[in-house]
């Protein structure tokens, strides 16, 4: 198995993303569901973590590790399109006060996670639903395959 | 990374079969479709090599090794029920007149493969196909996730 390829493309991310980004995944596998952190929506923004629950739904949580990460970020409810639910997942050390209220909120740390407040539900539409759900399924198995065979990346296809 | 989770867990898989599904699953990534080795359905049983295309289609190859392999299997035609297409998958030195003929057809090694004869095609229906898309994100996310952070799956959810 190569380790030229990472589980974790993100080299910009600081630290306490990561650690926030890992208890997040935690408390989702935890809950049910799979995640991929640092996913490329088709429309070319990257969610920190997005989840697939056993049924199907998809959740998308924004990490953001300081004040000046949140209020660098204008483009955040883009990410509404592409999820039933969306969350902010921050360290436990980030006033909370500045987080908008109409979404979801996690506070995590590199061990775990917890919601301090639901998200509101957004149902997706089902070809909505279906195109994300297909390029997670093509995310996962490809890095998968990647890491199995590395041979098989030759034409730069993954 | 822990390498204490195998990418092949089939340990019971002959050195021929594990080259001819290292193959299979270049070829499909050749033609752009990812895919997973060893594979629970729903039903219990395990695809040798389960593909996902970009537009969603699902096809099962069944590898099989040597004639005794092939002879041994009668539940083959199982497998039509979670696919859209299904192959078998053989090495170069298997007498291809034992397969059935209304099967697609495979020979491959360990470095490639190539298509004998096209699967006929038997489209799923939306909510079979929808489960197992679910099924096959679910199984490449949640090995990649333990691969990751392998004390997510302390719990023994993976």
């Amino acid at each position: 198995m190569s380790l030229s390829l990472p589980l974790r493309p993100d080299r910009r991310q600081s630290p306490v993303a990561a650690d926030v980004q890992r208890g997040v995944r935690r408390l989702f596998s935890q809950l049910g569901h799979v995640s991929l952190p640092e996913f490329t929506l088709a429309s070319g923004r990257r969610a920190d973590v997005i989840a697939l629950g056993g049924d199907g739904g998809l959740t998308i949580v924004e990490i953001k590790s300081s004040v000046a990460d949140f209020r660098a970020d204008r483009k955040w409810p883009d990410y509404r399109d592409f999820c039933d639910r969306f969350f902010f997942a921050v360290p436990d050390t980030l006033p909370r006060e500045i987080l908008p209220e109409d979404t979801g909120l996690i506070v995590a740390d590199s061990f775990g996670a917890a919601i301090l407040r639901e998200a509101p539900a957004h149902p997706l539409a089902g070809a909505r639903r279906k195109a994300v759900t297909l390029r997670f399924a093509h995310a996962a198995a490809g890095i998968l395959h990647a890491l199995d065979d590395p041979g098989a990346i030759a034409d730069g296809r993954l």
